[in-house]
């Protein structure tokens, strides 16, 4: 015997000789939102809508031809003088800007350019209602990693045909392969003691802009 | 015999009794561009730049981070004010406007605001080198028709990728349902007398700036 084959021995003898098969784990994942929750569509908007606020986040509803008069509101609402922004996001979402200096993101701004800037604007891939999570995917609107990670205040521009009910429903249109970031809510963290802290690794500030189109 | 049957006849022996089968008709179409005119990439994108200027266009060139300042530019060049734009043009385009007004076209502006407009800025779908062609079809970047038919400057960003060399290859990658317009130079026209007469249906003045990503 040798000392591997010993020491499993010893393993299987301190656990017991009849264990059994262990409890079954359930894998009946839920893929989609309970009927009651998700009737129509207006009800995943609305969960949507409610769970951001959860996070601490604010949302603001819009109609398609009122986005950019919606982002100045929310630019001005916090006093923004200058903000970044990825290169393509719709010029249509900035058009209304009075008194706010947006600069895009290319060539690239330096590191003291996006923490100088007192936000970013971009829109994301998905969002998901039942978490109220807005993914980023580095794709159209929503420019590299760093552009929504050091601003102390992100405003992102939702569509509501991009809000799905689940986790599991917005990992089907991903894709596994891009840079995704998950935001539920502003940036917050737990140290050690278990203390919250906000705004440590991304933005202080989240809010959210509902497009019905 | 019916009074077809007897026209028929009198057609057939008024034509003659044994034409042939008639002349034979071409074909082959130039589905590409011959192997000389296009033997590199960068052959094309000559052949486009030669071709647009032969329509009396004038051509800037770009790389991809470059676009805001070669836009900015043709617009001062040509002491523009206020410019329109559809709703969608990505921001980076006109990030570097100093002095020049854009309105985005939502909700859509009426045809005054069209007409006092000193341009407008668009993207395109396709182009052709062989033409000197930009095709655009109301898709990302490029708003309805009366956007571009309206003022009389019309700056057209064109992505060195959105070139190829012939009609025939433009068409393939266009969708024959969507409202296509071709624009080879500023619109000319002429009327019985054969005169030409430029910037009636159209404007008087295009340009193009074609960014090498």
């Amino acid at each position: 015997m040798t000392a591997r084959e010993e020491m499993l021995r010893r393993v299987r003898e301190a656990l017991g000789g009849s264990r059994g098969p262990g409890p079954p784990v359930p894998r009946g994942y839920a893929r989609r939102l309970p009927a009651a929750e998700a009737a129509t569509r207006a009800d995943v908007l609305a969960l949507f809508t409610e769970r951001v606020a959860d996070n601490r986040a604010a949302v603001r509803h819009a109609g398609a031809d009122e986005v950019g008069t919606a982002v100045a509101a929310a630019l001005w609402g916090r006093e923004a003088k200058e903000i970044v922004v990825p290169a393509d996001v719709p010029f249509g979402w900035l058009a209304e800007l009075d008194g706010v200096r947006a600069l895009a993101d290319a060539p690239a701004l330096d590191l003291d350019a996006l923490a100088a800037a007192d936000g970013v604007v971009t829109g994301c891939a998905a969002a998901v209602a039942q978490t109220g999570t807005v993914v980023l995917d580095g794709g159209r609107a929503q420019g590299r990693r760093a552009l929504t990670l050091v601003p102390g205040f992100h405003l992102c521009v939702v569509h509501a045909d991009q809000i799905v009910g689940t986790v599991p429903e917005a990992v089907t249109r991903l894709d596994p392969a891009r840079p995704l970031t998950w935001i539920s809510g502003p940036s917050a963290t737990h140290g050690i003691e278990a203390t919250r802290v906000v705004g440590v690794h991304g933005p202080l500030h989240l809010e959210i802009i509902l497009v019905e189109d």
